[in-house]
């Protein structure tokens, strides 16, 4: 029996509306001969509610305590999620990140996965019911809750795809799948029928809110099929896997082969550059490190000392000649709310590393360009710059990898810039992007 | 060192001001030199708002799920806490049931506890941390969370006072301790400075909502200490033990010994009636099991369903002379919302016990009162029912055991009834009580 892991952000179970609109959903591919694995996030503004909360409390609360907080989010809404499926006569259990057996590290606040027992969710798909898990939430040797960070939810329906071989696993937001650029901000945007793993890396990374990247790399890293979709309709969205050919072939929502364009796929790639998308992410912080001695291992202990402060970080540059005196800048993009934390772990290095100083600029976006050949092909970041110079956009600082170009702009012209840039490289479409309204994300 | 576990309600905990205030008092007791293990009811109305929630998705929520739902509320108020205490300075750490190893039968929404492994808590206090448990919740060998029904958070705090051999178990409310009656309604009650196991027991089984019965229960059987006080002051609140000698000589808030009277110790119990106290309870059900066979083992075999359906049921009475045709009935007052439970757990015997219906009155409610000599003095009852008629009130029905006697009346009727009594038997103080307004319980 093919089976299918579901995950449904925070929108989707916003209210007990929505939770019997997914449960519906759920019970109607479990109808349809699947077995079924629900990830779920928190309802609509539960993680922020909580997080208010805790502020109300405390200016720096314990990450030890913010996770044992937050979890109980999830652990509602899987719970509300399993009685709503008994109500469509679909027998179903719901399970806490430990229940599920899900081992993580103890970094608090961004726990990363060690080990999945996945036995006693097999058991419950032996007996016919649907899993539902607490998504975001793990459980440390040592018996502590924790949370895996933003994109959580995302990571754990992949991870438990994984650990249970599933066929596919379907994340599931308001949107029909990943786009050339966010719909909502770019109406021109056109919806990607099918990604590899690395494009949608590129997407995901640098700011495709739908689909998170560390839940991308999971996939890739455990051959995990992702089907990115609509909560709100049937319509195929957008596949992620290592080729079109590895797509499901049974599957009834993979009949994406008719659009196939053979010459725009990775095994087939024109000399061409190839923009598959705009993605932009605002609410970012540039955090630099000012002055610091350019010896080796530098980097390194900049970001182990990142890695156990933040989830998610950028690197956008350092100036790669040193100055006259031996001192180097690294600066990096992260989101806000990391700012300080981050800003923090590097301060109590600031003796070993000896840097004078890290500033942090709070008011600014990001905008990346992905594709193949973005890098070879000069002519990308030249068509790029022109298109934000002809906008009347200031670039504060750009970056360029194998497949994607990143630059940072002031915060209120980020999407100026990014229906610019969706233009520029001829991405518009001809008829607008159907986004469901008034169900945030 | 001595230990001390504290266990504070739900509106000692109702907002971040609150919190904080429960967090000085933690605070300012680990100061003075105590090993600290609090337990920790939800937030205010948090319990019923997750009820309501799983109402507005179902009308039946399977108990296993209601009981992955609310135990969340207990997680955020346990986590709340721990952060409010490091803003004062003091380590803490918040715990789940599982967490504190606290592990229950599988009777979901009515869990007993049946075994404490204290070690993590242990560990906890040897690190200087003062230990934030989550009331209210366990675990099951299959690793399922449960809920321990009405009054489980006074269960949970008694139970961990025993496991950890505590000094004393402080149960906080916003009443100075236990009274003659309930001062919200009688306003000359009197506050009663020290009961024995069974007259707490009586009182806490028959309407003084303040310390639950299985909490006393659970103390009794392990000899714990129980403080029973106000979250709002200073001053002793009402102790339970074995006898006065059994209290703690060192403790700040045990001089209450000036105070006592030989004449009316357990140990020295006069032939006159002593009456401890009048307690009363509204939103009963009365529900009668009619026609069932008077054949033995009938009653064993009605208490066997009650108890997996109900946590708290009193048996007021029985026909005790079978009818002609050999038939008995038995009625039972229990909480209103469990009324539909039990009802439906007799209907699934009915085969089994061949009763002809389950009749379920809801408007009723109940006064209990107790003391020494209630049974055995013909006089108590006369004097009781002569206080009701005299005020007008009808008693449905009427049941004594050797502590107590307890009158089943309208619900609209029970408070001035409770009124009556506790003025027929001399119980009125000189003063009113003291209650903080407006913190609810």
């Amino acid at each position: 029996m093919p089976l299918v892991v579901q995950k449904y952000g925070g929108s989707s179970v916003a209210d007990a509306d929505s939770i019997r609109r997914v449960a519906r959903r759920v019970a109607a591919t479990r109808d349809a001969g699947h077995e079924v694995v629900v990830v779920v996030s928190a309802m609509g503004d539960t993680t922020d509610d909580l997080i208010d909360l805790s502020r109300e409390i405390t200016s720096s609360p314990s990450q030890r305590e913010l996770d044992q907080l937050l979890t109980a989010g999830e652990q509602i809404s899987s719970a509300l999620l399993a009685m709503a499926l008994h109500e469509f006569d679909a027998p179903a259990t719901s399970f806490t990140g430990r229940q599920a057996g899900l081992r993580t590290t103890d970094s608090f606040g961004a726990a990363r996965i060690t080990e999945i027992n996945p036995s006693r969710l097999r058991s419950s798909l032996d007996e016919g019911c649907v899993a539902i898990v607490a998504g975001f939430q793990g459980w440390t040797a040592d018996e502590h809750t924790t949370t895996l960070g933003r994109g959580g939810s995302d990571t754990t329906a992949v991870a438990l795809a994984a650990a249970l071989d599933a066929d596919v696993c379907e994340i599931y937001s308001d949107v029909d799948g990943m786009f050339t650029a966010d719909p909502r901000v770019v109406p021109t945007a056109q919806r990607i029928d099918f990604l590899t793993y690395p494009d949608a890396t590129e997407l995901a990374a640098h700011g495709a809110k739908i689909l998170h990247l560390r839940a991308v790399e999971f996939a890739q890293r455990h051959g995990v099929r992702l089907h990115v979709r609509s909560s709100f309709t049937e319509q195929p969205g957008t596949w992620v896997a290592a080729s079109r050919e590895d797509l499901p072939a049974g599957w009834a929502t993979t009949r994406t082969d008719e659009t196939t364009d053979p010459q725009q796929t990775e095994d087939n790639p024109m000399e061409e550059p190839l923009i598959q998308g705009v993605a932009h992410t605002r609410d970012q912080a540039m955090l630099t490190v000012v002055n610091i001695p350019d010896k080796p291992g530098r980097a390194a202990s900049i970001f182990a000392a990142l890695s156990q402060a933040v989830s998610v970080i950028d690197v956008l540059g350092q100036t790669h000649t040193a100055r006259e005196n031996g001192l180097v800048d690294f600066s990096f993009a992260l989101p806000t709310e990391d700012a300080e934390r981050a800003r923090t772990a590097l301060l109590e290095m600031q003796d070993e590393l000896e840097f004078t100083d890290v500033s942090v600029d709070e008011g600014v976006g990001k905008i990346s360009v992905s594709g193949h050949g973005v890098r070879s092909n000069a002519e990308v970041p030249a068509q790029l710059m022109r298109a934000l110079a002809d906008a009347g956009i200031t670039v504060n600082m750009f970056t360029t990898s194998e497949a994607r170009i990143s630059v940072v702009v002031a915060d209120h012209q980020v999407e100026d810039a990014a229906r610019a840039i969706h233009s520029a490289f001829g991405l518009d479409g001809d008829t607008e992007a159907v986004v469901h309204a008034g169900t945030g994300r």
